[in-house]
């Protein structure tokens, strides 16, 4: 499908209009116009799908729905930026993602938000409706129970589960600094990268770096450089600290990035454009806060040689929609039991070589609009699903 | 829409192929085809709706699908004929059963089938999910339990509940019984009823019989008669033990149909035609088991004037389909809180006065097929709940 990526400012009358009665409707794949379907679809013709289930239970990925179906996840804790909001108030959000995941990748899925914000009971409310689905997108969780969450479901169900948050963000922030780094001819490892925001993004960015092998990652949260032996770290900056900062960087963001090569803005602030210029030459800008960059890209680019931002209005948008949809896209179909690191690595690989047919400094990562995004991405996942074994 | 009612059996392989891949697709109700689209659907838009509703809770009824979208729910305890098979083999039922919602009624639904057969923990999880959805179709959930289960959503749900095989079945009985009836030109409260089969089903038939006047009920479980004082009855049945019975009968089906008016089997059994001459004259035989009634309708109609089954290929077919599209319909439409014993008995109306137009012995019910009947019981359904003040 193309899509026409003119901007245009939308009106709030347009945006409520557009909601009207929500977003999704669930249809049947075969409609009904005879007494014939519906005794193949009801009864008695169902019955005997139901028994053939019964008795092989690996028929149910076959003959129903549920091996295709997403569940996307939220409890309302840290939505977009308006923070605690409410399961309720979460749900044109997650109706949005399944209309993305329809839209790009051709996936059914639902939304199921949850008035409870007790990790055990998302988890055990999960684990009853195992059957109902085929993966969990986990979106808006608040951190650090994101973290915690997203690895108790991964133990507790045999399915693909992935916080879009943390590592939609991540796998489009390597592919982006894959497109930058061909763009400026350097190797993606040999560089400092300072990322600023240690809440599900930037753990995630900082772990998905340094599985792509980049060594020198530093880390802020808004208290500054998270360093081994800092006070009152969690358990998960408590990590970080042991495989972050390999220079044992103190202080705040100035002192981070002095002589960087790349900064990677994820914490809802804003920063002082003199900081940029004590950064290395040929540096990279990506300030990721929305609706406002932690730098105007204008001002960005006085000092920076490439510069990403989540805005749709500026080039080089970094935006979750490169990834999720080829990423279920592509485990769904590959039958994965898991969304492995290798699969995350080979999303941000297929995303970076559908930018490289038109690479230049502001065409680091391709439109969220471009179709052959998902297709490339989800070929790349399940191929790393099957290499990884995961597949069932 | 219409629908081709001619009948034809249908075979296994056109069965298996009718359910590949599930029946059931997410779609979005307005296309995305430009960037414009997104902005309003997704980011940055959708934003202002979701705050928009975390500042009015009320609000979500307008701008997101929930209120209109029914949770179709089973634990795969009492599917169909096949009894307990588990949630993943229920499956295929709860996606025909949405597709019924969407055919007949317009409306959208998904199934969440649940790996526990804990009444609790199904009400827990429902409640945590409340805010995704805005009614509950329960499904083969097994009895006793499905009573129990009932009562407790309802109790802590405030929104329409309504165990189908309870409260569908009953409906259309009733409704069949009003069409039966009128065709004999008799009142429908001066009758001897008899029940074979204290499950879901009959249960419900027995209380809705009540609330539409007939006050000569008896009922019959495996060991018989339901009367007060017999030993080993569950709480459910005792309650009817009071309630129902009021000649005090004793012994077995033989001792309930000796003059009785009517006889409703609900209890996947077979009865001896030559206890249906025993019945009084002009006597109505409901044999509802399926696929296999409790007697052939061919042979009932040497005893009794009118004849239905559950079957598709005989006159009179007593099927819930009847009833749930429209009730559903009317309760979300009306807004209602609850789905009350007056909107069950004017959904039976509804289903009777559809049937009144070309009423004779052997078009006591409309067709299921018949798209006008879910129309009529919505607006019924929906005009009771406003005058029982459950809307909102």
């Amino acid at each position: 499908m193309e899509i026409d990526v003119s901007q245009a400012r939308v009106s709030d009358e347009e945006i409520f209009t557009g909601h009207e009665g929500g977003k999704l409707s669930v249809a049947a794949t075969r409609p009904i116009t005879q007494a014939r379907d519906l005794s193949v679809a009801y009864t008695p013709g169902v019955a005997k799908v139901s028994r053939a289930i019964a008795e092989d239970a690996a028929l149910a990925k076959r003959y129903t729905w549920a091996d295709r179906l997403v569940a996307v996840v939220s409890d309302g804790t840290a939505v977009l930026g308006l923070g605690d909001i409410g399961a309720s108030a979460s749900l044109p959000v997650m109706e949005g993602k399944s209309v993305l995941f329809k839209t790009f990748a051709g996936l059914d899925s639902i939304p199921l938000v949850l008035d409870t914000t007790d990790v055990d009971e998302i988890v055990e409310t999960l684990v009853r409706l195992r059957p109902s689905f085929g993966a969990v997108n986990l979106e808006d969780v608040s951190a650090p129970r994101c973290f915690e969450l997203e690895d108790k479901l991964k133990q507790a169900l045999d399915c693909p589960v992935m916080h879009d948050d943390q590592h939609g963000t991540a796998i489009v922030v390597l592919a982006a600094l894959r497109g930058a780094n061909m763009v400026l001819d350097r190797a993606v490892a040999d560089q400092r990268v300072v990322i600023s925001g240690a809440g599900a993004a930037g753990v995630a960015c900082a772990r998905i770096l340094q599985a792509a092998g980049i060594g020198d990652v530093t880390m802020l949260d808004s208290k500054g450089i998270i360093h081994a032996g800092r006070d009152g770290l969690n358990p998960i900056k408590e990590q970080l600290a042991g495989t972050t900062n390999a220079a044992g960087l103190r202080g705040g963001l100035a002192d981070a990035l002095a002589g960087a090569d790349v900064f990677i803005g994820l914490s809802s602030s804003i920063i002082d454009e003199q900081l940029l210029a004590t950064m290395a030459d040929d540096s990279i800008v990506f300030a990721l806060s929305n609706p406002d960059p932690e730098v105007h890209p204008d001002v960005a680019a006085r000092y920076a040689s490439i510069v990403a931002t989540g805005r749709s209005d500026f080039p080089n948008q970094i935006n979750n929609v490169l990834a999720f949809p080829g990423v279920f896209r592509g485990a769904l179909d590959a039958g994965a039991r898991a969304i492995t690191e290798n699969m995350k690595l080979a999303a941000a690989d297929a995303i970076a070589s559908v930018a490289a047919d038109k690479l230049a400094a502001d065409h680091i990562v391709p439109s969220p609009l471009d179709p052959q995004v998902a297709v490339e991405v989800a070929n790349a996942v399940a191929k790393a699903a099957a290499s990884d074994g995961v597949t069932s």
